[in-house]
């Protein structure tokens, strides 16, 4: 049963388990079936000298990071040194090793954490579904009996988490690639503010909206590796549950929700409610906005075609037909659309901005679905692109907010994993954090 | 003999003259042949008015703002409620009025400042030339026989100053609106870090670059006029001449000057150098990369044709044909190409940043030649584009920076004016400041 950080932490101090155990337990279950194509590279023999080196450290009486030695995977866009990073695709198949780590990275080994292998992911991260046609898709753990897709593009990030091969999934959220994947796995995702983490060292989807982050089991857990890779402590603005106020959009991001989703989510307000929590219906048109703003494909189309056109030209081929169909929607748009873009964007900030201000946060479901089968979405392109088109709906609204967001587990534990997701503005990290911690109880899977 | 701002402040409060002189003064001069086309629309009624207070206010022994009641003039680009803004354009000549001040027009009105009008500048502030079909060209007062061109795109804003009609004249600079026609006009222009002072309510013409700023008189009056409208004061940095550092690059900002400026560039240098600053020739080789990074017309081009191409549309004919054809530039450009120049300004900036990191500024002549007469630029479109080039060219490798840059005046009475520029990176205002004010009186004309 995997564990949270936390729970982890008082474990070790008790010895009822050492960091070394923790590892090797991780490496032989990554060997299983289920682990399948979860990474496209491990490294558990350095990992466990590192847990064995914190074990020593720890038992010599020295103080250490609460990630010490615990495992942690990696996104396969984020550049370790001595490590090719080819984001999920063959068309880096030749990319040489990194020199450097990435600085998130760096970040994560330099707090002790054991770096365990690096993470499958959509292609070039440009799809929620986290179908990979190249190096396979890890199967989403909820359903023993449905090949269901993990959520992506943090595909493997999610299932290493969720199978418990590593305590945090290090991935990246440009339109909802950490908080899909955790919503539809069961686990904790945290995208925060974008300029908050650096991005140096990752291979980008989009320069605007990418945001370097993780995903974990628990909001606690998600503040702590989100202090390190931001090498910035938030400080949770902690609230009682009924001094705290939710808005609920009626626009958009109720729209077409499954039965599952709308069951789980009502009785997560229904809790909340009776915990005292002010939840308050509002308008905000301007999500509905969102579709015409982004007709052209918004900035990902934009920047990944200016990212990938010259190596598209030459090695389309060897590129995910989807994915290179959603970049070269990117070759249509303008530099005057583009700016255009920014503009609306700022405008369109101010304006939600403006709406949410007195709200602790903005909740809904975090994506209006459970995971469906991989099998009908490999065969059939307009159903992909339709599903995909849904699970990003709600996600990518605050990553174009320029916001701060978390998906947190709120279904029974005879039903799919459903995400509620609390959102707010560029910024609003503490208080988000603050009311995830305050709310993540009451509305958390009954164990 | 027009004066700068603290010198007439020691005149106020002797009582040699009162505010109410000044504007009465500036108001019957811009009456005169001299003052042709430097205004668009004036109101000197009002700041007498606002003088007239702020006489009364000091006999009653009220501290004032040191800009209370005294002429300011405003660029035709910014918001003054009541007024039309038309940017220098027929364009504009229905847009209603100004329903609001710009924040950087408030900012000023609190200070006490008195309004005195609507300075001329180039059509949409798009050229340093400040030739204006339309509305006409305000001649350089520097040169009493010959008509030469202010300099812009800030044009009437300099000759406004030159004259003695405003104190300081608030106007943008996004290649060089402030510093061009403050170098060939005699002033000081100094061009903040763009996002110090806020761009509301200007008539934009590129989100990148574009800075909201004046020219004055010296240093400290633009010190004076950057922390009223960027409502922040900036502490310049002083020190003594002995430990200043300059860095002249060896690349592209001294190519090609003229006569005048070359020799006026070279005396202060070895003023400089006298007075004990260290002044290195650094290699800057970034410089030669500007020209193909902007040869489809950079920011400027894309963002101008962004916010024109639908006007462009229908009113074609109003538009300056060499503005028009300026703008048109952009429309070539594609999304992909607009993000790569962003990264590839991103790029330069850092490399740019830390070849000067180590210097109190990098100095350089703020254009390469003295104001050219206005006929021959008028008569010839390829003398026009050439001469602008030019004019641009120092200037406008700040802007794209993103730095703070300052032109000071350093030429002998019996030449024309020539500027010396000192630059920096971004928000590194308050050590360019204080390395002018030390520099100022080493380089100035002599009285």
């Amino acid at each position: 049963m995997p564990t949270d950080i936390h729970t982890l932490q008082t474990r070790l101090r008790d010895g009822a388990i050492s960091r070394a155990d923790v590892i090797a337990q991780a490496a032989q279950h990554a060997q299983q079936p289920d682990a399948h194509a979860v990474f496209l590279h491990t490294t558990f023999d350095t990992a466990a000298q590192v847990a064995k080196a914190a074990d020593a450290a720890t038992r010599a009486g020295k103080p250490l990071h609460p990630l010490a030695g615990l495992p942690v995977s990696v996104k396969d866009l984020f550049n370790i040194a001595g490590e090719a990073s080819r984001a999920g695709s063959p068309v880096r198949s030749d990319a040489l090793a990194a020199t450097a780590d990435a600085t998130v990275v760096r970040r994560l080994r330099e707090s002790g954490a054991a770096l365990v292998g690096r993470t499958n992911m959509t292609e070039f991260a440009f799809s929620g579904v986290g179908i990979n046609p190249h190096f396979g898709t890890p199967v989403n753990p909820a359903d023993k009996q449905v090949a269901r897709i993990p959520g992506g593009s943090s595909s493997g990030a999610a299932v290493s988490v969720a199978l418990g091969l590593a305590v945090a999934g290090l991935g990246s959220d440009t339109g909802g690639s950490i908080r899909i994947p955790a919503a539809l796995c069961g686990l904790t995702g945290f995208k925060p503010t974008a300029r908050r983490v650096p991005l140096d060292g990752a291979f980008p989807l989009s320069y605007t909206l990418d945001t370097a982050c993780a995903m974990a089991r628990t909001v606690q857990d998600c503040v702590l590796v989100d202090s390190v890779i931001a090498d910035q402590a938030v400080l949770p603005v902690i609230k009682a549950a009924a001094g705290i106020r939710l808005a609920i959009p009626r626009q958009v991001l109720l729209d077409g929700l499954d039965d599952t989703v709308a069951r789980a989510f009502d009785r997560a307000l229904g809790r909340l409610s009776a915990a005292g929590v002010q939840i308050e219906h509002i308008d905000l048109p301007e999500l509905a906005e969102l579709a015409s703003i982004n007709a052209g494909g918004g900035f990902t189309a934009a920047e990944a075609h200016a990212i990938h056109r010259h190596v598209l030209a030459t090695r389309r081929e060897q590129y995910d037909p989807r994915v290179a169909s959603r970049i070269d929607r990117g070759a249509a748009m303008s530099a005057a659309d583009y700016v255009d873009l920014m503009r609306a964007r700022l405008d369109w900030i101010a304006r939600v901005a403006a709406r949410i201000e007195g709200f602790d946060a903005v909740t809904c479901p975090t994506v209006p679905m459970v995971a469906p089968p991989i099998a009908p979405l490999v065969a059939d392109d307009a159903l992909f692109f339709r599903t995909n088109a849904l699970l990003l709906r709600n996600t990518s609204a605050f990553n174009f907010l320029d916001g701060c967001s978390i998906s947190l587990p709120c279904h029974q534990p005879d039903e799919l994993p459903v995400g509620l997701m609390l959102s707010h503005g560029a910024l609003r990290d503490a208080q988000l954090l603050g009311t995830a911690i305050a709310l993540e109880s009451i509305i958390k899977p009954a164990a």
